[in-house]
């Protein structure tokens, strides 16, 4: 068995995660940093990264451990050459040569995988989706995201961009999306969509959302996603339509993808898949319900991610193994 | 080279052809049957199928050519064993093993594949997708067929039913489709919702339906959809715009799939896609306006199919030599 370790670095819209991580994907020692904002040159980015991985060899090094490769994995779309960051929103990076920059501050083999890519992978080995050969990753925070493997391998597409699920279209005029479109799937299936119809709510005054004012003392703005799951675990009936509403959305979407990719498992991950039951079991209904062929063919499952927020930074360590 | 050839055959909904193909794509004899009612059963299929199939071989004999296997397309689900029919609508089939009953009869390897995947991957291999190695392609006939070419290979699911783009939803509580639910995209771009709006117009006596009306002297129920891509062709401006409408919906889904899997290049096939610029402009029109990242990532291509109907025999011949 290898004993080598390799480490993962998940970049977030707030925070840098990072890890040291065995061949069992088991994570050995962990750091994190802010991210550095939207405005910070791709410099100061770099240090980061380069200051939290030099903790972690440091480490390494103390306990005699060898560690043999760097895996990155960052919310935006990478290039198919797995070193360059084309676009990232949260970071206002384009084109961005990360793996060279990086290369030769850090000293070791260096891969850059989309964030979700890196999930995927940690669940299909580690987690939900082990024994799985065809898997849709669907990450539910403030958007979605997304990746496919595909015959047991991730499948990024022609330019490395595969798995923007989020930006599928599933209202003709729909709500407007910051990507420009309207009708996205990721406002009305999303994180950002759940506090924004909790707060429409809270807003209009309504009685239902009595609850949740309460929550916030009768500030909506304070509220966030990780509040409303709350009140619904608590019982919440308001919380808990809000949940199942978009639920039912997420079904919908999965719907489509299954139509389309014909997966052997759904794995849903990303802050909002904390709801568990009280989101997934309302998303199976509307799924099944739109299937077609439902009947005459065998049905994806569709389950809450095994990993939690470590999915990434684990799949990105054990890419950087040479996982594919 | 390999001078044996294969025979495809393509069982659509109301023809089943057939043809001796060589390594080349290039078919060297050909013979077409009708395909028999809903209400046969299958055995009748599989007589109408032995008939061709034995045609070909006398030929191909009195040729003195070797014939090494023998590929099926058919228009419905297939399963992962690439020998059954799971389900097809047309046929009345379920779970028929077709390369099963059919193998004793016609005494060479049989393979069975969607016709959609035959297409493809013809298109992949001789066609408009030379070249490519992430396909998409749309075959726009009475519904909407599909499949998935990724790194070169055909991707046919976990349960061998993947490409069933024109079930995905895009307009919530629209349309009623056969499948059972609402809003599918072949509802709204594929020859039947052509014939359905163009019909719409003509039974309003809508004054632009004038032209439409002529040509099936008065009566609605003889239009179909090759009269409307002719009137277009003609200079008749509500056929161009029923086209246009249809492509401007082909656009809307594609970047839905653009957004999901990335490819380099669209193909659109079936009789729909004889229209070619007429519905392709309006589809790359509504397609670049929805494209997720516009402006941050390179575009697919989205093209008109190159071998037309022949597609379907042609790839089920070569992917019976051993095509994945």
């Amino acid at each position: 068995m290898n004993d080598e370790l390799a480490i993962g670095v998940d970049i977030g819209g707030t925070k840098v995660a990072a890890g040291l991580v065995d061949a069992e994907g088991v994570i050995l020692h962990r750091t994190r940093r802010d991210t550095p904002d939207r405005s910070s040159s791709p410099r100061v980015v770099e240090d980061t990264i380069t200051d939290a991985v030099n903790e972690l060899l440091a480490w390494a090094d103390g306990e005699g451990r060898e560690v043999e490769a760097v895996g990155i994995g960052a919310a935006g779309f990478v290039g198919a050459d797995r070193g360059t960051v084309v676009f990232a929103p949260h970071l206002s990076w384009r084109d961005e040569p990360l793996r060279d920059s990086l290369g030769g501050r850090i000293g070791r083999p260096i891969t850059v995988d989309n964030d979700a890519n890196a999930a995927a992978w940690a669940e299909s080995r580690f987690g939900a989706a082990r024994d799985e050969s065809h898997v849709v990753m669907i990450t539910l925070g403030t958007g979605i995201g997304g990746a496919l493997i595909i015959e047991n391998e991730l499948r990024r597409g022609q330019f490395g961009i595969a798995g923007e699920f989020g930006h599928m279209q599933v209202v003709p005029d729909g709500i407007r999306c910051e990507c420009g479109n309207r009708g996205c799937w990721e406002q009305y299936a999303s994180g950002n969509a759940l506090v924004r119809e909790a707060r429409g709510l809270m807003t209009a005054r309504s009685p239902v959302a009595q609850d949740l004012l309460a929550r916030v003392h009768g500030d909506p703005s304070r509220l966030a996603g990780p509040l409303v799951t709350e009140a619904a675990r608590e019982g919440d009936p308001t919380a808990r339509e809000l949940l199942a509403e978009i639920g039912h959305w997420l079904g919908v979407g999965i719907a489509g993808l299954a139509a389309a990719f014909d997966p052997g498992i759904f794995v849903i991950g990303g802050g909002v898949s904390a709801a568990g039951e009280l989101l997934i079991e309302p998303a199976r209904e509307s799924y099944r319900r739109r299937l077609p062929g439902r009947g005459y063919r065998p049905e994806a499952r569709i389950v809450e991610a095994a990993l939690g927020p470590d999915a990434g930074l684990i799949g990105a360590a054990d890419l950087a193994r040479g996982g594919t």
